[in-house]
């Protein structure tokens, strides 16, 4: 989407120079737009180590760039193809989680198995990374295209007056190739000419929707306000949110949705208020081997410093202005948990947006769309 | 309650020199504990004003001491009454939404209107500030010893296993003179050794319950655990979480509970997992006026900084060890917007535990145990 006027994806590959893949170092936002240039397979996975970047389509396609990379640097070696299993060995330990980081690296190994002699080979890596990456991007254009019929219908409703929109967390196109998921609809409508404004819960512990959610929707020039996480049911009671949009880190095929920890108190209050709770995602999210969220999926906890820490930008005159700190704001010695994910109940989600279209948030309504997904 | 092993209230005179009050700095929390000396009016105003003190009972204990201090500045003053007045309104300024201040401040001048001579009106006050603050600590004693009797019935259906209670922003006794609202219970199960572990809300915007309820209960020994706003109801959803105890800053005749922005999303967790929901309140935080607390509590909105800063204290190594900063966390010039309060509705409420007992969060329920508040 747009910084400053100009369109960037969150990776692509240097102009005039192809052996180069850049990034938005996102550590710095939203106090510095940062670019980084990587050259080498061990920056690449440093940059998913560090969370340089971050997001489930991003990974992915940091890392198909990652093994093109490889192939590159490993090009003149004699053991190309054991150098080659090794980068993406280094590339998937970064964030063994992540599902799609081993997906890229392998698809990459298996892409590159298909050329013969190894020039070829390097250039079916960068076409493969470039196709992940288009692949992302076109899903999550697909998911802002079903959605914005969502919202032209609730405009609509509204006499064309401007639609509110929660979202938590961020996911948004920092976290993919471009658009986002939970944003996509968003985007879509913004272009269209849709009036919509979001509420952006800010996320704690790590912030992401005041750091990410809030910066990238204000460079693209949605309007939007930052709130507490603790503000959203207040507002739906009062009317003041006409739709929650969020996305997903792993979705049951069931329908059960886990997401940043905190979302499913927002299904909560929508349901009490009668808000239609949607969830954007690529069907790379499902789990179709999962059938109850509560008591499948792991939920991942986190160290206890990201709740007892803040980081954030000193601004004020004085000693250390313009510049990064990480503030206490507990008492010393405090335990603190920190769990990362929660699990929303189908029985609360209105409805799920994919890259094939809507659907119920039921076995039988996401099978409507994956009919390919149907067992026995 | 205790700190460091010794007995402190929130406020109290100077031993030996009784013309001077003390109070704890709260602003300091948790990272220092500054006790501040107060001998004139001005400086209790200040101290309110500029919430060094805040909580509906301790700022109208506060009040009750400061114009006793005025008492005593102004003993010399020709205009002794005059300007006794003047101190009342000066202190009435300084948090105009609270209450218990204009309420302390009217009882002083009626009791000093009991007396003729000067330095009887000045006994006289310092005897009604006493009285203020004894029968705040009173009724949150009171508040523990009815909530108790719930504490140890789940203790018991438990086998004697740790009782775990989440709260929501500081009804403890920072907030009080002693003993809190919705920790009292918790201090007197503590107290009693019923083991009990204490679930804490960090409460953002404002971090009260990072800053001041973990630092309560850390001093005073009870078990607790520092979590996100966000984490509740994932933990109520795996069976962590055996009630929700929490104060308010006024409540309906009809049960409506207004209390810290977020209280409503922990109402509705609880109801969606049958975790009992309580709340802890004196009868003066009764507003008998009120009957729809959603339509008729005004909900304060706050400064947008609030939310865009966070303040907290640098303790690692370097430049700037050992103080506090505000960091922004938000993209500079980013909209926010900061309600201070939500609205539980009463059928979401288990029950509330007054200084008379307990009851349901209906009118029947609450005319039962205030009949004298009954009309027509």
């Amino acid at each position: 989407m747009n910084v400053n006027g100009r369109h960037f994806r969150t990776i692509w590959r240097q102009p005039g120079n192809e052996g180069v893949v850049e990034i938005i170092d996102q550590r710095a936002l939203p106090h510095e737009f940062l670019i980084e240039k990587i050259s080498h397979v061990a920056e690449m996975a440093t940059a998913i180590l560090e969370m340089h970047v971050r997001g489930a389509g991003l990974i992915g396609a940091a890392a198909g760039y990652g093994m093109a990379l490889a192939a590159k640097e490993f090009s003149g070696s004699r053991n190309f193809r054991q150098r080659i299993i090794e980068a993406g060995d280094l590339l998937k330990s970064t964030r063994p989680t992540a599902v799609n980081l081993a997906w890229a690296v392998n698809r990459q190994l298996v892409a590159m198995e298909k050329e013969s002699r190894v020039p070829e080979k390097v250039a079916r890596a960068f076409q493969t990374a470039a196709e992940i990456a288009d692949e992302d991007a076109a899903a999550c254009r697909l998911i802002g295209k079903h959605g914005l019929k969502l919202i032209r219908a609730i405009s609509r409703r509204k006499g064309g007056k401007v639609v509110n929109i929660l979202t938590h967390c961020n996911a948004g196109w920092l976290a993919f190739v471009d658009y986002g998921t939970a944003t996509a609809p968003i985007y879509a409508a913004h272009d269209a000419g849709v009036a919509v404004h979001v509420w952006v819960d800010e996320t704690r512990p790590r912030s992401q929707g005041a750091k990410l959610t809030a910066w990238e929707l204000g460079k693209h020039g949605v309007d939007h306000t930052l709130i507490a996480d603790n503000t959203g049911g207040h507002l739906m009671q009062h009317g003041m949110v006409d739709l929650v949009l969020v996305g997903t880190d792993r979705t049951t095929r069931t329908g059960d949705v886990a997401n940043k920890i905190g979302t499913y108190l927002k299904a909560l209050a929508a349901r009490d208020n009668r808000v239609p709770f949607y969830v954007g995602l690529p069907s790379s999210s499902f789990d179709w081997e999962m059938r109850d969220g509560l008591r499948e999926i792991p939920i991942e906890e986190r160290g206890s410093e990201e709740v007892k820490y803040v980081e954030g930008w000193i601004d004020a005159e004085g000693e250390g202005k313009g510049r990064s700190v990480e503030v206490l704001v507990a008492p010393e010695g405090c335990r603190a948990a920190n769990y990362g994910f929660d699990v929303t109940p189908a029985r609360l989600v209105t409805g799920l947006i994919t890259e094939r279209g809507r659907c119920r948030a039921s076995e039988q309504g996401i099978l409507k769309l994956f009919p390919e997904r149907s067992v026995g």
